[in-house]
């Protein structure tokens, strides 16, 4: 079955807005084995809307579009669909109820109310997050129309949970796909280390970048779910096999995920110190519901009056090694065990940049402490190549405390080459 | 004057790429002034290639490629497009010897010789970082095809440095845009609001939902950047009038940016105290570099037992009020100020779900208090409709709190409807 995807939406076409949901849904429609011809992205304008859909119609069963489902004027994507395929707009019940539930006892204005209108036929797919559902439109002959909202944060939930089981449907196999995932490696070093299995046909293994990690996708294809996962774990296990100890886990929702759940099983604790990482690090964790089983205590400690009153760090260390140094990671992660009573005391100081930086402490050098009763482990995380920015800085620095910690939960190494000396 | 690009790469179509290249040369030519008509992506295929390059000479009087240059057989974007054009290769002296200065001593193999070959007649454009030229390919009466490379590495300097100057000499209008910024008003709302101006030719005025907010984009078009500046001056001073004082910025970088580039204005500082948003409100102000003037001390107090230790939160108060209160959120932001010694202390104290939530407090109850030596502003975020996720109750509890403090920084009501009672 062939596919295509259109993308709508004028900020696609000035550059405002990276075209990431064509990447999502092209992801998924590989997985599904779908072929996708191409991708288009036209404006909010429903003539060169109408003739692309026309067009994408005329090669390819399945055409999927993205944005142009909002309450605005410039919303025209379900309308002009509809027009190309000669079906009126119906209230749909369940979607009005939905808009109802969403706004409360506030009034539904007119353009909010447009959302609920669905083309005839269509089958509506639900919007968990936002007011504008999705929906297939039946355009002919086993051809459909899918009709997704722009916001990533509306269409990933509503590709993943309506729109591919309905394209699984139609399309008679059953796909499973698990997410091995990865810290510590690169896509290049892991594409040779797997190169055994990126051949196979059935599971089929590929390689993603992910935010500083690396993913590794596992699809069976079967006539049942069970037979198709049944498939896929041997080939996970050999995937762990050849990439080892940086494999944090299948299907996990992140390092904190892992890091949450293991404290859980364990009964233990962690309290965070952070200076550069600005309270990053206790962000993810308690990303995380029932984090606060496992999480009473974040010190963000921005100035070095805040790291000596609140975590004890002494003065000398500060005078002597300054602020950024492993003696005063050590001191902070020690702090913050000690003040909060938890059994691991995490912190991280460093240079995230632009700005501070000098020629024996660079921008991107950070230091990060683990601290239990009886032991420290340390990385120290120098720049390599080309500053990736404040914010990679510091998303990076989390990534190895956490790291660290599930290691060290795990009964693994904790410092490997990050060791500081 | 009218364009397109056409993206070349089946890596695009599977999904592994994300076709930011796509919208780099988008807000170039938006820059330019150029009417972006389409982008069109086709995997590495001649055939539709081809057909994909006819349509768009057809439509559009430059079409710009970007992609499938390189050494590899995959790579036949310059061959495809010299067979449309009916114009042989022919080998380019000067993309030759700069081939042979980057190899140096090493041979240069048959398949990397090829990147010297050009489409007769075109304009190159040297690659600085990389081997394969790009170029600008005469294609009848106005119009033109350019070829730019795919790796953002080597597409964004070729572009900066002489694709856009190329199309400058061509095309003589300059295109300005400003976003205005606004927190706590919907786009449906605004857009009714707004409904005056959205009918202008130039500069265009358009609205756009964020991250929880919503944007107003006004664009003009000049033949200078400086007069295409003082046409977006009115129209944004309207748009200002029509919205009131949920317009926090033009062209800033979120609240934050304003919070923190206000408070050093003032020479003042602040202290933040958290238990449900878990370090992200200290995230978010510390997102900005030069926070650490501003910002010294940060409190994650998820345990009960935290907010007693670090902030004296009385006992009495969580025993009788609870941790997700009025009067917990005020002794917090207390509490922070006075630990700190800074000007303003802001708490936030709430459940973000999806567990924690009884009748009485319901998952999506938020506080908010901000505090300085003189007052306390609450503001009590109510769940409305359908709770909208861990993520989104914890990232509109810290936008409030960051509205909180720039209304009180430039003397705006700051409770508004969210007032605690």
């Amino acid at each position: 079955m062939q596919a295509e995807i259109l993308s709508v939406g004028t900020e696609l076409l000035l550059g405002h807005t990276i075209n990431a949901d064509a990447a999502y849904v092209a992801r998924e429609l590989a997985g599904l084995g779908l072929d996708l011809l191409q991708v288009h992205t036209v404006g909010d304008n429903a003539g060169r809307l109408a003739t692309a859909m026309a067009e994408a119609l005329g090669r390819s069963e399945i055409v999927i579009t993205t944005g142009g489902l909002g309450p605005t004027e410039d919303d025209l994507t379900k309308e002009t669909v509809a027009q190309v395929l000669g079906l009126p707009l119906e209230v749909h019940t369940d979607s009005l109820n939905r808009l109802r539930a969403y706004f409360g006892d506030r009034p539904i204005s007119a353009n909010q109310y447009k959302q609920a209108m669905l083309p005839q036929g269509a089958v509506a797919f639900p919007n968990d997050v936002g007011t504008a559902p999705g929906c297939a439109v039946p355009a002919g002959e086993g051809h459909y129309v899918l009709l997704l909202p722009g916001p990533p944060a509306e269409l990933l939930p509503m590709l993943h949970t309506y729109a591919v089981p309905f394209l699984q449907q139609l399309h008679q196999e059953v796909i499973q796909s698990c997410m091995v995932k990865t810290f510590g490696i690169g896509e290049g070093v892991a594409a040779l280390q797997l190169a055994s299995l990126t051949g196979n046909a059935n599971p089929t293994v590929a390689t993603y970048a992910g935010d500083m990690e690396m993913y590794v996708r596992v699809t069976a294809k079967a006539s049942t779910a069970s037979a198709a996962l049944a498939l896929t774990e041997p080939v996970i296990a050999q995937v762990r096999t050849l990439l080892g100890d940086v494999v944090y886990g299948v299907d996990v929702d992140g390092l904190e995920d892992v890091v949450v759940t293991t404290l859980l099983q364990r009964g233990e604790t962690l309290a965070t110190a952070e200076s550069c990482t600005g309270g990053l690090l206790a962000k993810r964790i308690t990303d995380r519901p029932g984090a606060s089983e496992v999480f009473g205590y974040g010190f963000v400690t921005y100035a070095n009056e805040a790291k000596k009153r609140l975590l004890g760090v002494p003065e000398h260390i500060l005078d002597t090694h300054g602020a950024v140094s492993a003696a005063t990671a050590t001191a902070m992660a020690r702090g913050a065990r000690e003040q909060s009573g938890a059994t691991y005391g995490m912190a991280i100081t460093g240079i995230a940049g632009p700005g501070g930086g000098s020629v024996h402490k660079p921008v991107g050098l950070v230091y990060i402490a683990l601290n239990d009763s009886a032991h420290t482990w340390l990385r120290v995380l120098q720049p390599q190549g080309r500053y990736p920015g404040r914010e990679r800085t510091r998303r990076l620095a989390t990534s190895h405390a956490l790291d660290m910690l599930r290691r060290r939960l795990t009964g693994l190494d904790v410092e490997g080459a990050w060791a500081a000396h």
